[in-house]
């Protein structure tokens, strides 16, 4: 079962290393890290760098397709190149999920056109012009194999959700004792409904940073990414 | 503030994506991913690679140290380079932390000798051998400057309790509202005391996975992995 997960500059890591790390206990699991080419990208922190392991050319017919979120999510939703695959890969997936403002992303390329969806709160309201029915009150929405889920820390909720769905739900309480998901968050002001206004405020102002980075080259450990990328891509090729 | 997270080959990756999602947030977080050098490090899964961005020389003395978890850990706390730089990097710190199996590496470089400490349930045992007293019962364990997390996913508490600790509790519920910290697990066996003996068993299998691998140098994305770890290092460097 091939998983492929779209990294793209700007990501926000725990909405996609929440699933991931729930996901690639499915059996047969092949997960793929993809972008419009291999490398390594950089997360909204700019200090987070992750592998692209496969291109679009390469992944065209993932079976779970997972579009995580970040503060840019809203500039790639206008990337042609980005919509066309996931719309050639939605035409053929068993599933295609979302994680925070990733939604935004499958809403730009059509995928969520009359459907039901939600995304992470401050992203919620951009899904409207697409012709989405949203949904503000559910951590998980599912709509036929359209899978959606609200900020950031809701992937590893979807993650187990739809680990559920394939594998069953005794693997997946297993995969629960695992990754010791028995949540006990210090606070609980981590849904709107349960944040005071100044919370909000404060949240917003966080999330409207700019994480723009710019740099230049220093480090030569190429050799290092080559070999670290020829592995990834060898492991993927073998398990096919 | 500089919060170097020790990555290493084998690791799990929401062990730490969980807190750095969180403690990135702090005023002034300086995140740094170290390792013996900079370069790729590659996930337990194989297929997930993230970058060191910083030596553990260049590093010497971080306010906050995380450890995360992963199979290789126990192979690792026999890394003299590893166990020198987290005793002095813990003789200087503000917080020296870890997250499931991680424990096992702070224990073998003695930080943990006569205090309360935890580590994913499989891992507690390896614990006692090196005097601690271990704390099964607990999601976090904090025990003067030194905090311990259960497994993977109680990075995520790790990381907004020690938020609150050094940034106040009004801050930490607008990150827990940023990444919609409101968790709802659709199964309720994350902890042994909630999980059936044959979850156990499923889920000790699934641990048990050899997740070595081996590959050969492929992709000619130097120049891209350069350019990003460049980017990384020049802005560590403008921040100080």
């Amino acid at each position: 079962m091939q998983i492929a997960i779209m990294v793209y500059p700007g990501f926000t890591a725990l909405d996609f290393i929440g699933p991931y790390e729930v996901l690639r206990n499915l059996p047969g699991a092949e997960v793929r890290f993809v972008w419009h080419e291999p490398g390594p990208i950089t997360a909204d922190s700019g200090v987070l760098l992750i592998g692209a392991t496969h291109s679009f050319d390469e992944t065209p017919s993932p079976d779970i397709v997972l579009i995580p979120g970040g503060l840019t999510s809203f500039e790639h939703a206008r990337d042609e190149k980005v919509l066309d695959w996931v719309r050639r890969a939605h035409a053929t997936s068993t599933w295609t999920t979302s994680v925070c403002s990733g939604s935004v992303i499958l809403a730009a390329a059509g995928v969520l056109k009359g459907r039901r969806a939600t995304s992470h709160w401050m992203a919620l309201p951009m899904l409207k012009p697409f012709g989405v029915q949203t949904v503000g009150d559910q951590r998980i929405v599912h709509d036929d194999k359209v899978l959606t889920a609200a900020g950031v820390s809701a992937g590893i909720d979807l993650g187990m959700w739809l680990f559920g769905q394939i594998a069953g739900d005794a693997k997946a309480r297993a995969v629960q004792l695992v990754i010791e998901y028995d949540p006990q968050p210090p606070y609980d002001s981590g849904h709107l409904s349960k944040a005071s206004a100044a919370t909000k405020a404060t949240a917003s102002a966080l999330l409207s940073r700019d994480t723009a980075r710019n740099g230049q080259l220093t480090a030569p450990v190429a050799l290092l990414w080559d070999a670290a990328i020829g592995r990834v891509r060898k492991k993927a090729a073998s398990a096919r």
